[in-house]
């Protein structure tokens, strides 16, 4: 049985602009903390990688679409679903949400990559093995 | 005759990550720095249009596929070139590349909105008028 | 009885510079969501105040000490303890630290203002009581 | 005859908060890009000796002082004065100004250290000797 990853973001003071809302490169940021912490929850914690083993998960592409604003205070719930797990890739989507409203969402491919020669590297059989656990087509 | 803008951004240390390669959410802080200075170049700062008008350019969409690692002390070139202009968006292609060689490329709508209730307006004609100058199909 | 405020924040890729360790920039934004939820946990969010009675804590003094670098990956615990309120003002000592050994510390006097003409303001009374419960001296 | 370094820095939408001034966090992180091109000026970019030597210039201390708001649009001038400098250490002033009104203060130190392990290392004597080349007592 598989499902998704969801973990809340409160919407700090520094992620908003003088609107009181995201910035959206602080979206990014946070996006990119929660794609960390999914990493940390399947066992493959992006500190041991890439220290350890020298490798990473660069983004090769990302698509956002922002549909509401979110305000300077609110408590967002990110969910990441894993679509797809290639040889050295994986794609997410990603829906960001607050009090059940869609605020945006995000299509993204990431590929496992050397940190040192910045060549894709296929996945390892174990880390492979678990993103395909999480796989919802 | 119509042309895209361009402007340069040196890769600093507190872009970069780990691997000496920048950081996409930094990426997209940049980038979003090279709109504003584009709005500056055609006479309507946000500065000006948020504090004395009211109103800004929030993204809505953007893609971004990223090809080619960017180093850490690179110089990059960062070209915009304006697709659309709609009644209160604006379509945007980016291209960044360093020495010739292209890095990565974004596809960005953003649109008119008010800033203190967040609702789309349509562009003054002032501005719609200097977009669609700069508007290469 | 008096206690000081504790909290931990994980290391994430994007807080770390080239060299693994954190940014100092980095370190800064991260301490400032400290202070910030030390606001929430005495009962009065930045979002609240700023949003509804247009006053926020900016800072007018901070100084840094860092003495041992902390690693991508690490978890901080950032201790927070409030030194000493005045009319407008506030006074904490900062005390980072992993795993009981000392990382960095700081020193740090906010000074609550009005967020629209950016002028001192003293501390609402309910504020300040609050404040001075967690006076260490 | 010495001279302190000048340099302009545009406040940018996204270096400000919520009230239209600078978000103090971003504030450290232009402090510390007007140091990198400090460096560069004086013939050592960090980029260089980061990948080609292996050390970079870490803060070990910084103190500042936010006196006025800066507001989004202005044009900041970043005034970095070298004060002393070590075996390993360097010693700055800043002073952050707009128009000739002075907005913040900061204090600065800076220690050569190896970037794969962190230890302290003398200035190469080339360095040392452009450095004191900018000593204002």
């Amino acid at each position: 049985m598989t499902t998704s990853f969801t973990t809340d973001r409160a919407l700090r003071f520094g992620d908003c602009d003088m609107s009181g809302t995201a910035y959206y490169p602080s979206y990014i940021n946070l996006l990119n903390g929660v794609v960390e912490e999914y990493f940390t929850t399947i066992g493959f914690p992006w500190h041991k990688i890439m220290w350890e083993e020298r490798w990473g998960t660069p983004t090769v592409h990302l698509t956002c679409d922002f549909s509401k604003p979110s305000f300077f205070g609110e408590v967002l719930t990110f969910g990441l679903i894993v679509r797809r797990v290639g040889r050295s890739s994986a794609t997410f989507d990603h829906e960001i949400s607050c009090g059940g409203q869609l605020r945006w969402t995000g299509h993204h491919v990431i590929a496992a990559s050397n940190i040192d020669d910045h060549t894709s590297v296929p996945w390892p059989e174990a880390v492979k093995g678990e993103l395909e656990k999480w796989v919802v087509v």
